[in-house]
């Protein structure tokens, strides 16, 4: 053999190797990424729900996919968070797509609108009824992948000082309440409020506001809103069921291999599955200690959510006409919602309503 | 150098590799087993569950974790799937608990027992009530290692020839329903037979039953009952929320590295998300469908459900006195739904509420 041969041999023998090597390599490789959540760690269900995600992606890999979790403020302010996966500064966020309103009323969808469906239609419009794709399509602009990945249920409508009855005394309210649902109090005559979630406390105890909504019992007790305010208001027909999302950087979900993308799905599933699991759970206890509290439990008023329910729909309609991207991800929400509230009342309704006529009786 | 030092560092050398090579191959050895599903593959929701995972676990792996999955019949019937593992004949199951009250009722917290909670609370209590921690010990003894892995929210109440206007007209009537709600139904009047899936429409057609229960309207659409009887029943009390497990030999499971734990563990939680997610999205369609080809729905009249919760509760009450891993988890399942009804009243309750009535007002 010569050795121009025996070079040409090595070469071909090389790039075998450099073909088969990273082939293996690529199956499990060394991934760190740093996560920044919207939320404080004082959210414990919702924080923590990242936290879970990024345990199953390392139990997963034996660690070679790392994802380490900060809060709120450690790398970039919570309501930042997708600016810094857009950017790169880090590869994905932990959010609810209702804080960007400001950037497009859209991102509102992966999060909740007002009278949208609960948590479990929610959940099948995204997985089911292409609300994924129509998400992921709308995100395309914005640099983000997003991936389903908590969620709270039927939020409260938050704390009141004085006691409302009926849609005139809503007027004039000033109300912590923020986003879509904030546009369709001003139309009830509240005046909306943009204070983040520490504040919220000592505007309440001063009166600088008169009303404020967070997410439920167990989160709402933490802040200790029942001392300043005690009319608990409910539904919170603006989040009938709030889903959280991961919001990776594309080119940084493009990067990862076919198996770390399954990884990252499949955790993401199950974190969504514990944080919902810990509402349930958590929400009925908070719920007692309140009410042993002194704090007086109401509904809305009747016509309060009559008006409130056709202002939602003003305001859709509004946005829309001016909107595509939020007029293609509202038709195919709201025609998924209106069949799932027909099936809803005939089995799981009834069967509610049946379990919950029985608690009373039990007393 | 002597041979015999020499073959001493060759052996030392060997050792050294044998203990290396293993913990590289260990973190993802290749991994081949057996899934017999207690469902048909007719049912495709349920029954794609199981399918889903085991894409889930083999996307996860590079396809070194590979599940097959067979239908029921293909390997040994629907109800001994959790026999076939106890056994070892094959390593997985993917099944619901109840199938197996005939072993001891305590199986049917796996699934769903009479006036149980909903779909998300009995999640919950699974999750982070202690369900997963009860019903694992519980099963130990049958070698047995269970994992949530499909859903089907609240079932419907059957399809009968006749239409029943109170609890009276429940006497004597042939139902095909089969575990603890047979027993309880038997304390109505109703005498349960126990049929399998494929054999109920003749049975309906040729009268040998006056009613038969199976899923909700997307399963039921597809036997065509409503061919053969036109009255829909609502709710399915005795199913208000169906659970499915993914059932796993307790020496196999053990064998799994961390990581496969971990992925199967994910991986059956996205497959729960996605089954429930399909029922979700298929079944107002089928049941729009249903009422077009002339069915007639109609709720359990008050009496029977009435009655029917009463009998429930005596058969529970008659089974723990006798039956201590019973009282166990219907003490802890039971404590949990009734703290769970508290809650779902307030918020979740009522915004469903207001949502159907504006489904109604929408007509």
């Amino acid at each position: 053999m010569k050795r121009r041969d025996f070079l040409k041999v090595s070469a071909a023998g090389a790039a075998a190797t450099a073909v088969a090597s990273p082939a293996i390599a690529q199956s499990s490789p060394e991934v760190k990424w740093r996560l920044t959540s919207s939320f404080p760690k004082s959210l414990d269900t919702i924080y923590g729900g990242a936290v879970e995600m990024a345990k199953y992606v390392a139990e997963m890999t034996d660690n070679k996919f790392q994802i380490q979790v900060f809060a709120a403020g450690e790398i970039v302010p919570g309501l930042q968070a997708i600016d810094a996966v857009t950017n790169g500064t880090v590869e994905v966020a932990h959010t609810a797509g209702y804080y960007f309103v400001g950037k497009d009323p859209t991102f509102a969808f992966g999060a909740a609108i007002p009278f949208g469906p609960n948590q479990r239609q929610q959940w099948a419009w995204f997985e089911e009824g292409g609300g994924n794709q129509l998400y992921d399509e709308f995100l395309k602009k914005y640099n983000l992948k997003a991936i389903l990945a908590g969620s709270t249920g039927t939020q409260m409508g938050g704390w009141f000082r004085s006691e409302i009855k009926s849609l005139a005394e809503m007027s004039g309210v000033k109300m912590r309440i923020a986003g879509l649902a904030g546009q369709v109090m001003q139309k009830l005559g509240v005046i909306p409020q943009q204070i983040a979630g520490g504040d919220i406390y000592p505007a309440l105890e001063k009166g600088t506001i008169d009303a404020a909504e967070w997410v439920g019992p167990y989160d709402d007790e933490k802040l200790g809103f029942y001392k300043v305010a005690k009319f608990y208001y409910y539904p919170g027909w603006w989040e009938g069921g709030v889903s959280l999302h991961v919001m990776i950087n594309t080119e940084k979900w493009e990067s990862l291999t076919p198996a770390y993308k399954s990884i990252l799905q499949q955790a993401a599933a199950r974190a969504l599955l514990v944080t919902q699991a810990k509402y349930d759970a958590l929400n009925p206890k908070a719920l007692k200690s309140l009410v042993a509290n002194g704090v007086q439990l109401r509904p809305f008023p009747q016509d309060t959510l009559k008006a409130a329910y056709k202002a939602s729909h003003d305001v859709y309609a509004q946005i829309s006409a001016q909107n595509a991207d939020f007029k293609k991800l509202y038709d195919s929400q709201t025609a998924f919602r209106n069949d799932e509230y027909l099936w809803w009342q005939v089995a799981e309704f009834t069967y509610a309503s049946l379990m919950i006529r029985a608690a009373r009786q039990r007393g």
